[in-house]
């Protein structure tokens, strides 16, 4: 999984109609220390409760539809839960 | 999923069964500020509306199969919707 | 799906006995305008029909098998159509 | 499937249910030498046993979920095992 | 696929009891012309009879496990066949 950072909203209105309904929100992709990398990309948001600035993780591909109501939906990335807190070890850089 | 928009068709006769009378439309990817990214890709246009210059998103891999009117059908980018706007919330850099 | 240009073939003798019999191409990926981009990955040619220098378009991941006469096949990019031309339009590059 | 090294560890009291009780871990890719490469992710640690420092094998997209308890969960990486130890032969830097 | 070399061995002796039995090897990938590209992975050798030095094509994703004995099994990439030449055409940089 990946962890992100909600930044916007995408409206769309004509759309596959299995997506009506569907809440689509912009994510930006966030490292291990909350440091923006990549690019942004549209996921569905699942639990209805992430908002502006929260940090979630997602999951992407096939696996991104097991969270959905139906798995015909054509959606590729998820929101699966909100991140409360990421605690990272001392020996971090690969360093054995 | 990602963002897109239509910068061309591709014309191919000799093609699996499956694809004919699928319509297939080449992609230039965009970030989330509109700004191209990364290589054109070819897509199936799902819902048969999209058009010269629209921004639309797409899902990629097993789940654009989804919204095909056959599972077996190989495509593997699927435009599921035309992007009316995109709205960008302030805190969009990852500063928390 | 993406597009390539068959640039040469594979011989493996030895391999998983669901192979027996395909085709195996070797790939350069092309941008939308016939440029080369990426490294060459090996395809199996659906078709029949490809041959030295010819543009195809292809799929990749778990929708390559849908094209295959049998899904238990460890094939994960397939061609699926040889392509005739592209047309792009003048706004191609995000411009809007 | 990937090499990394456990580094962290994620705490996500909001998410989809099926993820309670879920252990999340953030994990450095490396290298076939032991040297971090590319972000950390988010990995479920399937096994129970792994622990800050211990280098791991992961598998990603569909497969994760073969090794879960459901395969409902919305999980993309997880943890399939535990290296002692990688043995590199000689000629590794593909000269022929 | 994806053409490779094999380098070294992985000994895991803490993994899911689903791979017990299942030969590890760390590959590294290669071009079209045999030259190093990326970073080395973890391939499970499906066919037993690869060796440190052999050139092979491997298949990733959820098409690795169609060539294994149970398509419950983590495993994401597989080799499913040893290299015994590639042969390129003269026109592979995309000249048209």
């Amino acid at each position: 999984m990946d962890i992100g950072k909600i930044i916007g909203t995408v409206v769309a209105t004509r759309k596959d109609p299995s997506l009506i309904g569907t809440r689509l929100l912009m994510i930006q992709p966030l490292d291990e220390s909350g440091e923006s990398i990549g690019t942004p990309l549209v996921a569905v948001d699942t639990q209805g409760v992430a908002g502006y600035g929260d940090v979630i993780y997602m999951v992407t591909g096939g696996d991104a539809v097991s969270v959905l109501p139906s798995r015909r939906m054509p959606v590729d990335v998820a929101i699966v839960g909100i991140v409360d807190s990421i605690t990272l070890s001392h020996a971090k850089h690969g360093d054995e």
